[in-house]
């Protein structure tokens, strides 16, 4: 059975997204800071359908990492923000659980996602994933909120922590209301260009 | 002429030092939680006197570190919280520049240790341990407000931080009242057993 791992960029001051979600200026401010690390990876460029972009340990990371998801869990302010944005094509290509309160039959795209709404709670939208993915990992991708339900009904094995090298100062702090004392046990580190990658077994 | 280095050891939410001194239990519980990682190195053992330890490349980084220093700089209320515990041999073994209000005439100590009292502001507090540093470099050790005056003072050239594998939900945040945007440049990143060490270059 595959593993549950929470994927997250923060800021160094743990900011995870903007709290101010009506002014597009800041939330985009805000994802560009702590989600931008990415961009510069030819890994993410070539799922992007662009060619260039840097081959590094860090971009070898994000592609050995994006292999191992089965599913992916999104929260519904995710989705909401990032449909849009996803397209046709969208970047998932696996299944992709959206936690939420508000039911919709699923929505099919190009490459392999589907949108599927689950409304029975986290634990329920991971038991699906679980389903969906088989043999291979879950991957929760966010927001913050169902980040946070998921790490404190004990659902998460892993948490994959991008530590992104900014102190952004205000915005949506991702260890607020977490449960905590949180044991963590550390698996890997990737000193990256535009983050430090640090991922941890949660101890149980 | 010498770096001025700010080392801070924090929790993966930035938690840097109890904002209850008054409970005794819960500053030394939120102490051994983010300083915990140099208790098992051999380097920071045979500084305090102690046989064994682990001879990691986590050590031999303390050792590296603890080699630059010239002269250090502490606040006050870290003084006088370490001032009992750091004894008649104190494991600075340099100057120990004392950022107050209240002067006090120097205070010498055995093993190269003295602490000077200076009460004319973070500016004044770090000129003078440049000067007492030579060629050396100066750790701005903490607390926490000392450090955040040295950064929003723009005093800072670099940014040790350790970030120890573990949330705590509460406590005083070090990024809080940083002057930000603070934009970092990584040096150097070493996994380490109990915290992830990353320094970074203040860019002005």
């Amino acid at each position: 059975m595959g593993k549950i791992v929470l994927g997250m960029s923060v800021s160094l001051d743990g900011i995870a997204g903007s709290s101010r979600l009506d002014v597009p200026e800041e939330s985009m401010a805000v994802h560009e800071a702590i989600l931008g690390w990415q961009f510069p990876l030819r890994s993410w460029q070539e799922h992007q359908g662009m060619p260039g972009g840097e081959d590094t340990e860090e971009s070898r990371m994000w592609e050995a990492d994006f292999s191992r998801w089965g599913a992916q869990v999104v929260g519904r302010r995710m989705f909401d923000f990032g449909y849009p944005h996803w397209g046709e094509n969208p970047p998932f290509r696996v299944p992709v659980v959206v936690n939420t309160h508000r039911f919709e039959p699923p929505i099919e795209k190009l490459g392999g996602t589907t949108y599927v709404f689950v409304t029975g709670g986290i634990e329920e939208s991971v038991r699906l994933a679980r389903e969906l993915a088989g043999d291979r990992d879950v991957l929760i991708a966010g927001g913050v909120e169902s980040a946070r339900q998921a790490l404190r009904a004990g659902l998460v094995d892993e948490l994959a922590l991008h530590i992104a090298h900014v102190v952004l100062g205000r915005g949506e702090r991702f260890f607020d209301a977490v449960a905590v004392p949180l044991k963590l046990q550390p698996i890997r580190t990737i000193a990256g260009t535009g983050a430090t990658h640090v991922s941890y077994e949660v101890v149980r």
